[in-house]
């Protein structure tokens, strides 16, 4: 355990320690190669402002490159012996520099430390937000296109609506994760703000170079105000895990479509096998599991959520409950991103049982069809709706196909406009 | 009660109707003016569509004009006679006009109904978030003007750390609220997009004119997929009330700070009178109830939020669930907007007891300083830390107003960088 | 308005008093009998604390009484001329009594006055929740004894799994609502403690009779410290409510049953008429409305509950943010009561369909019992399982009577143990 | 990787496998010992039933214990060879025991394996979340007793209210924690049913010995029905987590007391050197940084119950989501735990600031104490509140231990009723 500020005057004991340190050296994992990043910029935003000689920035960036090259290749492995990441970059640059080592911690506290390295994280995590969505989009556009026309029953309620297509409740996805795909790019835009340079939470009394080391570091611009910067600890990590929770809002909701469709009873669909289980006790069963646990990932991200607005109940300022705003946002968006980066293959490998699912039509379900085409004809619609219903028991089984095509309203089967949908995944810059 | 579409095979008895119907009526007055306003411009795509002559159109929009003229001076009244919202208006278009009346529900269902002014709704909502932050980030910017070099003490851990002002403390919430205005921008954004004419999750067999409709109420784009415009209830909800909580959050930050300082041991602020009142036992109390029911106020919004959730576990398609989504949508809106309307002139009225605050900077609150004049001066910064530790004891009181001057570091009281801030209030459009 | 400890020295603009009275005086309508109640045996407790003529008591507690009597008879109205429930209690006392009015207050404060009012309501509301709960379970039993051979898929996964039966299903919700109803038992004897005579949070300097009190309201215990009594305002709500949210949770999980086996596809049970409506624009639905609103008032609990926990991060003592309590409180309370009134009628009518359960039973479900069969006869299970699994394709078709009848774990079909579910609902004494 | 039940159609890539099996193995390791303890008693019942021969069972047993030893000393690892801990188990037993090892899992199916094993950590942990509570409540109340006329200001609203005392401070906990105690009592009470011998959710067709095997692991009960069984999966680990929260919330409030206390301007407390640490850029830094850990620990509880109560929006039966239950469970309750053994030795060392406390009673604090003196000579309440609050200027200087004298109602500091509160802590069985 390395305790650089350590002043001596107290043991603590095992168990507060314990408590204290928690999984946070674990959690610095995912951060560390954002710490070392950020480090580097704040060591040649030192230089630029003369409080370092150009040799010493050049050392402890060499340094910092050398630390990076050792943590990505296994070389370096960042666990107990650390009170966190950043005591073990700042002890690796006293062991590889001796006295410069300790220079890089001029003009920074912890306390922005941890929110560039955590604001690099998001960024980078939204990016793969954004591209994990557009391929799902990609994905369903594609079987949306493909199966426009293929008949499957419309539900509402859970019950037979109205004659529905297996492109029409694809495309509904292809047009939610392109809006969840914007979503990301948005909320980039929103948080790509940078708060190292504002030190503990009101900044020093020394004239660091914030804008240039912003540049650095890929920031659209200066979180200003350090007061603010601490109390942005948490807020900006809620919106990042906001934006995961649509994307996975629209994961529950495909995969409780897929556990429902692949039930014995709709058999609408059936997964690709490396997406089943079988179970312990019942030979004859291939379960779904993958589709459930998918399902539940929504749990986890709702859950970190809560556990983030909870913590932030306080006044201005930083205060140690902060260090609690980790855990919940690494488990969010890593669960979520694994959750995302399954869905494309299972799309993909979806068989639809297209004669179960024109069988399920049934002619009651043309009814509304009816009623409009009534309605059109000039009879006032109210009325056209009871004469519909009077209809229902004298209904001639249609061909769905011809519902389909019939239903031309903008959006629905004869006019998809999946060109609008294409376009704006067209304009989401890589 | 009006139940239009009944077909009189049942008689729901008293508890169910009661359980059903809740405060649905209550909760649709909020939303009747745009359940109207977009009820005209169904009308009109509907004649552009050659389903309606050109004299019903006119009008079914002259009798929309005078219910909803009606129902702004109070003669119309939105009570348990009526189902809902929307029953009321065919009922009253069905009186009006007779015949005519039955015919304003073609191509539309009380699904995408409902959407379209739960739409209009969130985007009015929004832009009054937008404007009630642009306000509170002024206010707080002409305080941050006034007060930059009013000396207050810079807490960490509510522990002194370095010494502050409170204009850099106002500065933070001026610059929160200016992200939290252009998220409401983002968000307003993101979610304008029409869902009418996507009836009741399938699309119509008729050539609705979405394109037109959308126009005509100001949305920026169709909503296209009729199956993703049912499963975007709750979902853009969700949106919309996470951008409020992002702006409430910070307001039960600052009622935090407010709550701290009026303490007798603090007393750093009075309050307006306006915003204490007495005890019922106490006759020496003068109690700050309303920070306290501000503050309070971010449950009711993560409340709803939850609430939404949970309900949204569902798969594609409308389900009556989806009911409870209109109750938290506008309980989390509308104490929102009352909650931040009453910030600029609390703000406005804040006494600030400077000398109470300078008093409360203690020597030691220095160190920092030291310690990096120390590092400025090319000691390594860890022993620059410790030197500085050591000193504490002899370190003679300061003039805080110099140590204000000197934090140079950009965004801190010597560069607090106002004028960026300000620049990003005027780039909000209105 | 009557604010009858305004010291007059602020004229508290409209907004700040909209917001700060918000719906307070509708919410205490819900508590207003048990605070007349409780200022009742207050008035007794002054009395025989010697605070109180014996005169003076009586007239005030048969004035109180008339009160109650107008209030429940409708002669009185608890509107917006009174801040409060309180306040609507003692201007009536001074209207009716003069001086002796003013005395009701004497060793009391709003703070226990709202605890002890909201602690009878949580009682009472635990009463009416255990007696639904065994409402509820005693119906499920009756079908589950009735159906207990009927067979219906089980199901894991949502896959047909083993043979079931109608009474299984219907006995694991009369299990379930024990459960909750022994709960509500346990809840009541935890939450039943009497604040009153906590005054502020630190008691008074008066000896009153806090036991005599006590026992006129029917307590188990004093909650004895003041500070404690105040730190209860919610936390006591909280367990109260998580109580109700066992039962809903149920709730949701059998509505989930009920919607999923009133599809179409499944079409294993149909609902009575009453718990059903039609579409606005599809003439040929009949939709499980109820059954889906029930399910989604589990959000509604849920929701509660995180408002509540969100507004009690606080230090000890009252503060203005426990007002918020009695809104979710409320809220949360009322719809799950009105929810569970509507479960056995819900059950007592649905009408099972047998052949299309039967039916849905197919060959390879019987292979978990062939595993068994075999392991009972000698054979490894993990050998039993795999020869099962190769015999699916020629398993014969079995009566599921005869699977059912073979189960004899106890607790399955076989051996369901009705009889003790019973035995623990006989046990819960009213 | 063991995957006993594959049935080798399928070869699941990589991502798909750790996505699902994500860290179950690492969860496994909390639940280990529970499930091999009943495993045990599972074969002992299948004996008892003529199942297993005495030799088998015997034989199976010791190989059991064995297992058992080599966990706890170290000499078994769980890890990522094994799926998760009830494969490691049967892989242990086969290969220690050949065929015999492949009879352990006759009759059971891993849902009712998990459900045992987690029933059983969910009662240890109660039992060690009562002993816990109990510490907690005999620590503050020694410091209630020892400090009962130390004077410290009451706080409502934050704002000096009344005359309290460090002793009525803690006695609030005292009492707390005794609730939080018996609450614990209560829950082990309804949770303690065993849900082993209910297989996959429908029983089995084998006389199971069940309430002999429930016996033999000190369940109080069967949990009776199967599917019930299966229902109460997260049903009964939110009613713990629940339980947990309300000890946990009341560590909220007692942190925040002492954040609030070990501020400079109160100043009431001071913490043990071992609950404080230093700043990385501050030299003149201790901060309460385990005070505000604890703190925060409410929300990880918080988090954790939402993470379950969104995942539970499910129809009856076993779904793969219930995975999910495990990580929140086992997370919320380490924490907790961790968390509550660091409340007692925090709390015995904490050091008053005597001198500050009772500086910090102003004369204005004695109103209500005039107040109610007047009252109680005759004067109706409403009238003495106005006349005390006109003597506040002249209010002379009091003694704060005679006002704490004078506080005579039962629970206040003159009559604090602590024996009552050792009753009730001396009552709860160990």
């Amino acid at each position: 355990m390395s305790l650089i500020w350590a002043k001596g005057t107290s043991r603590p004991d095992e168990a507060i320690q314990r408590f204290s340190a928690a999984d946070d050296v674990q959690l610095d994992r995912v951060l560390f190669r954002f710490d070392i990043q950020a480090s580097g910029a704040h060591v040649l935003g030192l230089e630029k402002a003369g409080v370092l000689s150009a040799a010493e920035s050049s050392s402890l960036r060499e340094a910092l490159k050398s630390l990076d090259a050792a943590w990505t290749n296994g070389e370096f492995e960042l666990d107990e012996r650390y009170e966190d990441g950043h005591s073990a970059i700042e002890s690796y640059l006293i062991e590889k520099l001796g006295e410069v080592g300790k220079k890089v911690h001029t003009g920074r506290s912890r306390n922005d430390q941890v929110l560039v390295a955590s604001r690099l994280y998001l960024r980078t995590s939204l990016d793969e937000l954004k591209a994990l969505c557009v391929t799902i989009a990609k994905t369903t556009l594609e079987v949306a296109h493909a199966e426009m026309m293929t008949p499957m029953p419309g539900y509402t309620h859970l019950q037979r609506a109205v004659p529905s297509s297996v492109g029409l409740w694809m495309a509904a996805f292809a047009e939610a994760f392109t809006d969840n795909a914007e979503l990301a790019e948005l909320t980039r835009k929103w948080v790509n703000k940078n708060p190292l340079g504002t030190a503990a939470g009101y900044g020093v009394n020394a004239p660091l170079e914030r804008d240039l080391v912003s540049g650095e570091l890929g920031f659209d611009a200066l979180q200003i105000n350090p007061i603010y910067a601490q109390n942005s600890r948490g807020k900006f990590e809620i919106q990042v895990i906001d934006t995961f929770a649509q994307a996975m809002l629209d994961v529950r909701r495909l995969m409780w479509d897929l556990s429902l469709y692949t039930t014995a009873e709709f058999d609408f669909v059936r997964l690709p096998d490396a997406y089943t289980t079988g179970s312990s006790i019942m030979p004859n069963k291939r379960n779904p599991d993958i589709v459930e646990l998918l399902r539940a990932a929504y749990g986890v991200v709702e859950g970190a959520r809560v556990e983030l607005t909870q913590t932030l109940s306080l006044p201005s300022g930083y205060h140690r409950d902060l260090q609690n705003t980790k855990g919940p946002m690494i488990r969010a968006i890593e669960r979520s991103k694994e959750a995302l980066r399954l869905i494309p293959p299972l799309i993909g490998e979806l068989q639809f049982q297209r004669e179960k699912m024109a069988a399920a039509i049934s002619p009651d379900m043309y009814a509304t069809d009816i009623a409009t085409e009534l309605a059109l004809g000039g009879m006032p619609f109210r009325d056209a709706y009871k004469e519909a219903a009077r209809q229902i028991p004298e209904i001639q089984d249609r061909d769905p196909a011809e519902s389909l095509k019939s239903r031309t309203s903008p959006g629905a089967t004869a006019n998809p406009l999946l060109d609008r949908i294409e376009a704006r995944l067209s304009g989401l810059a890589d």
